[in-house]
């Protein structure tokens, strides 16, 4: 089962309770919607065949301009709620379009911590071919130690190999200059460590491939590009904003003059494929990575279809077990954690993106 | 006159010189191109009437893999050269297409900071409508103190106004959320300056917008977006690489079929200009500012179109006094220097791009 926070976003509950209950006709799965029920009844009763689809209850909900704090103020939220449902072994994973900030800190508050991890992040998926490529920290820790981008490596491996069956997953650190050594003091910590003899270190060795750069980001050059979650955040947002700059140049061009409408018409199947490409609907959103239970963040602006993607990612991510597969590759099985002990407490005092 | 370095960019000295000889005939100025005469001769034997360029012979260059250090090892590199024509006065600005890291340093080394400048910064103008929005920092300082956003603030508006004709400039800071307090440390530090009461540190106010986010890069949501050289340099990439990836899909779909080609025909106009829209060469490069004379470094991969935007930029940034105005705006005769003498040391220590 899926847990669905139904008052998280822009368009919560109605387009959220939409996507949930297509997910949960198409998927064949069951969706719990979390939200005050007097709000959610409407919307499952008018929408065709919801038997999959029933309401837990929340009194609270977080405002999308609500950061961080809100994690703390509103035990009762549907964000808690939800994470609520997963802490207790009913659902398996978490999806909301509410606010960033909250959403991480709910979920931190919530659901334990994996063995081995010290922070959970948030990883993103690139629309390059032939597979996806995975961005790590997207935003959950804006000031990270360096020791940090380790355990990014590894749970943006995870999700490389589990989300899109990537077989060895190569790593790239996102830096300002090819060559080793060029960045800012963190990346260039970061560097260090993770050339480091890493198996030492950790159960399972990361393939690292070096420096990569803002304009490789959709080049496809490693599987698992990682940073400090203020500057994955805004390349993020950056790449995002110009693939929609681009879109809306483009369609002025096409709607510009008869001429032009009737070219579109004999391009339409291949302008069809490109809006999707660069649709963000399409990819369901951001995996908070390192809990005890997944939680997929969507874009604050979802409409019902991205509500149901966001579900579909969230359910394919529970069935291949990804809880169960970062337990075994960062776990204590494995031979040992890779940050010691006395090293969690530094690297837990470091600021939060959504703070 | 404008210097510019022939021997730096990945298609030097052909494209270079090919490029400062059309900037030549067409904006009617004169040119000195550095370089190897061995090298340069013929290039200017062999192409139409050049009697406006002439060659300062320098015998070293510095390779487009070279980093900052190169700028104390070569001292009689083309770009030392062609900084040392600014130096003597003999030259109003520089052209570049070398190693970022390497122009940097050779410019801090040949040329005097500007009264009330710590450091010099990079400017580039991102391609919005009506005018275009000014990055800075966009890749000189790595670790900035959070003092020197005023820094950046402040010369950002005086490009806006001198290059783009912008009246009174508002300034964003760049950072992972709208309202004040996102970000990590460094930006919520910069945004208490940037927000502070600047009139009593400086002579002329900035009109402070607050945060904008990688998404807003190419909205005209402001005048100038301010940034660490780190952030600034990976979201610039991430925009040109985004912009590439799009054109390039676009191209597949436009010739995916041969209806598909037949439509672009009848949208050649607009398509056209939606290429020159994303076409870095179009804009000239980037700008240095802070310095007695203005560095324009180009993209390394330009070609003579390229090259030639790029001494236009730099012809219009001498023509229009870049530096008496930031002299103006940022020196001791409008009111006193916004950064302490004192704060000076502190500034000057930390970290550069291309260290």
């Amino acid at each position: 089962m899926i847990a669905v926070d139904a008052m998280g976003g822009d368009h919560a509950p109605a387009e959220i309770v939409a996507g949930a209950i297509t997910a949960a006709r198409d998927l064949h799965i069951r969706v719990a919607v979390t939200g005050r029920p007097g709000q959610l009844r409407p919307l499952l009763a008018r929408l065709p065949a919801a038997a999959d689809v029933y309401i837990e209850p929340a009194e609270e909900s977080v405002a999308m301009y609500e950061g961080a704090l809100a994690g703390w103020r509103r035990p009762r939220s549907s964000i808690a709620v939800a994470c609520q449902l997963v802490r207790r072994g009913q659902a398996g994973a978490v999806v909301s379009a509410g606010s960033t900030g909250a959403i991480v800190t709910t979920a931190k508050l919530r659901l334990r911590l994996l063995p081995g991890v010290a922070r959970p992040a948030l990883a993103v998926a690139l629309p390059t071919q032939p597979t996806p490529t995975v961005l790590i920290d997207a935003g959950a820790i804006a000031d990270p130690k360096p020791e940090l981008f380790i355990q990014f490596a590894h749970l943006g491996v995870a999700y490389a190999e589990i989300a899109f069956g990537v077989a060895e997953p190569t790593v790239g650190l996102l830096t300002i200059g090819s060559e080793p050594g060029k960045g800012n003091k963190l990346a260039r910590r970061a560097y260090e460590l993770l050339n480091a003899d890493l198996p030492a270190h950790a159960g399972v060795p990361i393939s690292f491939a070096g420096n990569v750069e803002g304009g490789d980001l959709l080049a496809r050059k490693v599987d698992v590009i990682v940073t400090d979650g203020f500057t994955g955040n805004v390349a993020l947002k950056t790449l995002e904003g110009t693939a929609r700059f681009a879109s809306d140049r483009l369609r002025e061009v096409l709607g510009a003059s008869r001429a032009a409408r009737v070219g579109a018409l004999l391009q339409r199947r291949g302008l069809r494929e490109l809006t999707e490409l660069f649709d963000t609907e399409t990819y369901g959103g951001a995996a908070l990575l390192g809990l005890e239970g997944t939680v997929v963040i969507a874009h604050g602006a979802v409409t019902a279809r991205g509500a149901a993607a966001a579900c579909r990612l969230a359910a394919e991510l529970t069935d291949r077990q990804i809880t169960e597969r970062i337990r075994e590759r960062l776990g204590s099985g494995r031979g040992g954690l890779f940050l010691r002990r006395s090293d969690r407490g530094v690297v837990g005092s470091s600021g939060t993106a959504g703070r």
